[in-house]
């Protein structure tokens, strides 16, 4: 994959939300970059340093990081001569964006001319196998979500860096373009073929030491009715030893779904944990994580001491109280 | 898709199961086939006319079907000269294997040459949409099984059949390369990239009369750990009205998985009944589907009677009894 460090370019990002790519970069590896590139216009702003291309490369980037999205989630023409530039100073690009950037005859012409590698995250790049079931060695947490979007890649990272700074054995294990963004690797799972999915997710959690932690990183919902299959495919080849529930509990309606209610946690709880149990029967529900961002910090408190209390597990919003007492609750594993 | 009439190219088959597909087409569409093309040393026999190719181009054939599979599931060189003489006498060539005809050079040269098609119908030939889970009228009947491989795709196709000769209005609405072959178009669910999977069984299943059923060809089973996201994508892409449990009663163990139990039917029920009703509160599990081939006679009606009478709800095999109680059912829906 792609090397740090990392020059995070924001074009002419129309505000900080699409720049969304970049900001959690920055949030979760921020020793991972030199700085933002940021052209005429653009909204959006890290707080780290404007570098041009040429800073940039005397501060050593390897990879210039496309970390915004325009509408269409295509690459702008009006980026090119930037991306160009970048190419011939040394840098790779990596991107995440719907087209291509080896589908973008300048950029390939100039990435040749110079040696440089084009890096579409989004694109499987590995043969994945067929799912074989194998028990394999090792730990492994999943978040599971009532919806798409509810804070399940923000879980399993707050997870992880708490688990390293207690010292604990854990790798973070990227299913979707930000997390692959921040991580470096990972299987970009949405785009995989429907029958090497469950393979794709064994592959990318393999044997590991009996007290390591995997921290699997959840895509969409089993009640989602356009990614169900993703997600089954996660809980049936992630193996999970113990499952987190993700949730936003101020939606009206399931994301992109006008016609359909979120489940509530309990229902979530219980589908999911029966569906693990198939691969893997001692699996268990540790905790709960809630993303209270649209809740005033009162409700917000009020909210997780309800759910904990019905659902006899931690509940937290991790943003708000960090993830500790999730992590204490792997215990029970 | 393509048309028929076809010639069921069945080449050096080594025994009647290599032909599988050629069994399939002719057990299902008797009319659709001019006859066999049958190598040297072919070990299967249909028991229909064997015809060269200029007969069957006489006889008016638009398609030769390839219709064995040898192994590694391969286009055989040794058909070559065969296939050519096809697409040079006018006919247009199917395959469902895993190497594609448009990756022989000289077939698609031989195809340009005379103005005929090479159809893949493993690869995907639609931009299919993302699931959009909205309400579709007309009525609809999923196969789901306890394993892969125990009956689903016979026994929609058994389903379908008995309600043509009732005068229902139903389709058969294929997802995997067989019933491709049989139906002449369909779905290859799980070769569709997983983000688009229950999309493609939207776009498969759309809006029809109100008393219209589609009977969808199920696909793996929610308890294979391989092919479990696939199922998933049928079952909330398919909005079942109707689900029909499908189970073969002598597997020591999940198809292709010696670690793992099949699941009992009223696991299945439970579980499959509790993710369709995500997306159709209203669906039932109306009949169970059994696969009794490895059972003697006296023993395979024992057991579908001791089936009935613990699930409520008739139990049949379709090969044995026909499927006629199965339809009679979807009355409940």
């Amino acid at each position: 994959m792609f090397e740090a460090p990392y020059l995070l370019f924001l074009g002419d990002a129309p505000d900080g939300l699409a720049a969304k790519m970049a900001q959690g970069i920055h949030d979760w590896r921020p020793e991972a970059s030199v700085g933002q590139f940021r052209m005429e216009g653009c909204k959006a702003d890290l707080g780290i340093a404007n570098l041009s291309i040429k800073e940039a490369a005397a501060a050593g980037a390897k990879t210039l990081v496309i970390g915004v999205v325009n509408r269409g989630g295509i690459i702008s023409q009006s980026w090119k001569s930037v991306l160009i530039e970048a190419l011939e100073a040394g840098m790779d690009i990596a991107s995440g964006l719907h087209n291509l950037l080896r589908n973008e005859p300048d950029l390939v012409e100039a990435a040749a001319k110079h040696g440089r590698s084009l890096f579409d995250v989004r694109i499987p790049t590995v043969q994945y196998p067929i799912a074989n079931g194998k028990k394999r060695t090792g730990k492994r947490c999943l978040a599971v979500g009532t919806d798409c979007s509810v804070g399940k890649m923000y879980t399993a990272l707050a997870m992880h860096r708490e688990m390293q700074e207690r010292g604990m054995k854990a790798t973070f294990r990227a299913t979707g373009q930000t997390g692959i963004m921040i991580e470096g690797n990972g299987v970009p799972l949405d785009a995989v073929v429907a029958d090497f999915m469950a393979g794709a997710v064994e592959w990318l959690t393999p044997d590991n030491e009996a007290e390591h932690w995997d921290l699997i990183e959840g895509q969409g919902s089993l009640f989602h009715a356009s990614y169900s299959g993703v997600t089954m495919a996660l809980v049936h080849g992630g193996q999970p030893d113990a499952l987190v529930l993700c949730h936003e509990p101020t939606r009206p309606h399931m994301r992109g779904l006008p016609d359909y209610k979120q489940p509530s946690l309990e229902d979530l709880r219980d589908v999911a944990l029966r569906l693990a149990q198939v691969v893997n029967p001692a699996c268990k529900v540790v905790g709960v994580s809630v993303n209270t961002q649209h809740l005033p910090e009162a409700e917000a408190f009020k909210y997780l001491e309800e759910v904990e209390a019905a659902m006899g597990i931690p509940a937290i919003d991790p943003f708000r109280q960090g993830a500790g007492r999730l992590v204490e609750a792997l215990a029970c594993i």
